[in-house]
């Protein structure tokens, strides 16, 4: 049995995740929690050599299903060396995007089928699943604006076209959430990130009752 | 569809199967057909390159599902890239070990479960299983005595603390046997290479009905 709290960040491109999980962390360290933020692949050498194939720009002609099984076996390695030992410590582990991205994105926007997508997840994932996930929701306006905007460009046609794929995207969050209304809460990630960490910080504390009260006095 | 012939031969350590893919791909050319023969990753990019992170020294921590999930990838994109446009081309395409070898070796010799091995590698493969699929029946005792005398050596006290684990794989394609006895066919593989040989030639005949009959006149 883990003895930490394993809470997951979702959300399309553009979304603020980092921004919230910086806050989120910093916020936990205050209140004397132990905290872990990662990502995949995390740091952990087999993850990162996977992630090198993936993206190795010699790979034109990569299957959409090799990929899927690539993503699917670093999320495998990352958990096992790096987010279960942590949890059995007894850390709060706080992850940019998981299983459900694979789902939102392969599963529904690339058309692999969100089922078929889940079940290679489920064996690299196990019983696993977070304790919590913050789906991140913005409209592909709003976050591809965002994007164009951090990185002082305007929106190109490039983007444009990727628009359908992004409101696919969003799509796939929303069957999740009517899949695991229990774990996955919904946030409006088109407020300010103020805002944004407010309604997370009420939907922690709703979720583990008394979260932020205890450990140590500020 | 596919109007090639998809055989994939199996078999534990020692069992013969490079001598058998000779014989065959020789005898098949000579009856004027058109062979492919292969194993994975078989020199295509991608798969190689997963291959390489499997077998990195550096991969002590590797874990098993990891691994059966880079096995998957690499088969998958084996498959796309080599496999199906040589049975889209009509050709006789066979493989030395696929989908039997992953549900024998990792699903049950090292305990994955068979269900959970098949589940990611349908996922890679989708509907296409061989059509044929010949198993080499060797006991671990014959399989590693030929290895042993083919590599010069005695048989080591490793090889004898892996007997059960060959025992293992064994048990594995006798339960694939009983799942898929129209697809399977067993074949004693502890006789000599010539009547191996011919009793593989018996099956493939007896499966495609004048299959050596036909094509040329020799």
């Amino acid at each position: 049995m883990n003895k930490g709290i394993f809470i997951t960040i979702e959300g399309g491109e553009g979304a603020g995740k980092s921004t919230l999980i910086e806050l989120l962390s910093n916020k936990m360290h205050q209140r004397g929690k132990s905290v872990m933020t990662t990502r995949e692949p995390g740091g952990i050498l087999i993850a990162e050599q996977i992630r090198s194939v993936i993206l190795d720009r010699q790979h034109i002609a990569m299957d959409a299903r090799t990929e899927a099984l690539l993503y699917a076996a670093a999320r495998r390695q990352h958990l096992v060396e790096k987010v279960l030992p942590a949890l059995e410590q007894g850390q709060i582990v706080i992850c940019d995007r998981f299983v459900d991205s694979s789902l939102a994105y392969q599963g529904h926007a690339r058309g692999l089928g969100m089922e078929e997508v889940w079940a290679i997840n489920q064996f690299a994932i196990q019983e696993l699943m977070p304790d919590l996930t913050i789906y991140m929701d913005v409209s592909p306006e709003v976050g591809l604006t965002r994007i164009a905007q951090a990185s002082e460009r305007e929106i190109n046609r490039l983007d444009l076209e990727k628009h359908s794929f992004h409101e696919k995207v969003r799509e796939g969050y929303q069957l999740l959430l009517k899949q695991y209304p229990d774990r996955i809460v919904l946030v409006n990630a088109e407020k300010s990130a103020d805002l944004v960490f407010n309604d997370v910080l009420a939907a922690i504390e709703e979720r583990f009752a008394g979260f932020f009260a205890t450990d140590v006095k500020l």
